[in-house]
């Protein structure tokens, strides 16, 4: 696990996840707490919905594609965020669905109030076993400098 | 709980949800799971972090919003979403905030496609119990049509 710095990041630079599996349970226990639609928790229901089977919550596809990018060690010196945009469910995900992700550096902004911290844009994209394009959204990150004393 | 469809939304409109209790237990479960880092699972790490005590991971505050809101009945006849735009975290959420969530309706688009659907937009903003706003996001939001046979 890389430990990245603001520093060691430039524009253009990607960082890919390992995969996650997405299983009917989870999908049907993030969705009874968080997003209890009928697409995401029951499976007959979910035959006659637009989708035709059930599918994940479109939080639950943000929360795993986080989980993913934190495991690359990529948010190590993550301060917080100010915000996502641009954000995108673009193909379902469905039970058995293998997720990866993967963050494109958009930018890499110093802070002029703070010198131990910069701000990173990101592109975070999801994909499934088939290599489709699921999820994509723009995170901006605060991350700690390299502190030169 | 009312059934809402695409119909009876007009621009202007504002659905308020009840309120829920962030708990410490809460933010930490969610967070060992999707979002492990120190300010959302360790209260001890968390005082030395730019938060100065443990908050709610920014995912888990869209989880939150996001049940408050479908508890209102106004996503009852939801179709799905393609996306979220200008999401931001305003304010941190400590353990035993009480959240409240405010659906404000944007624009009505009934689609020229599908005549048994239209998009919504929503401003989404989400207060804690001092009337701080805490997370503000544009949601699309493909409702059904009331049906005319």
């Amino acid at each position: 696990m890389a430990e990245l710095y603001f520093d060691d990041f430039k524009v253009g630079d990607t960082i890919a996840s390992s995969g996650m599996t997405v299983t009917e349970s989870q999908i049907i226990d993030f969705a009874m707490r968080y997003d209890f639609q009928p697409f995401h928790t029951d499976v007959e229901a979910a035959k006659e919905s637009i989708f035709g089977g059930l599918v994940a919550s479109g939080i639950h596809t943000i929360a795993v594609t986080f989980r993913l990018l934190l495991m690359t060690g990529l948010l190590k010196h993550n301060l917080g965020s100010p915000g996502f945009d641009e954000l995108r469910w673009l193909k379902p995900v469905h039970p058995g669905d293998t997720l990866s992700a993967v963050a494109e550096v958009l930018e890499c902004k110093p802070s002029k109030k703070h010198k131990d911290r910069g701000t990173i844009r990101f592109r975070y994209s999801t994909y499934n076993q088939n290599d489709e394009k699921v999820f994509t959204v723009i995170g901006s990150q605060i991350l700690r400098r390299l502190q030169i004393n």
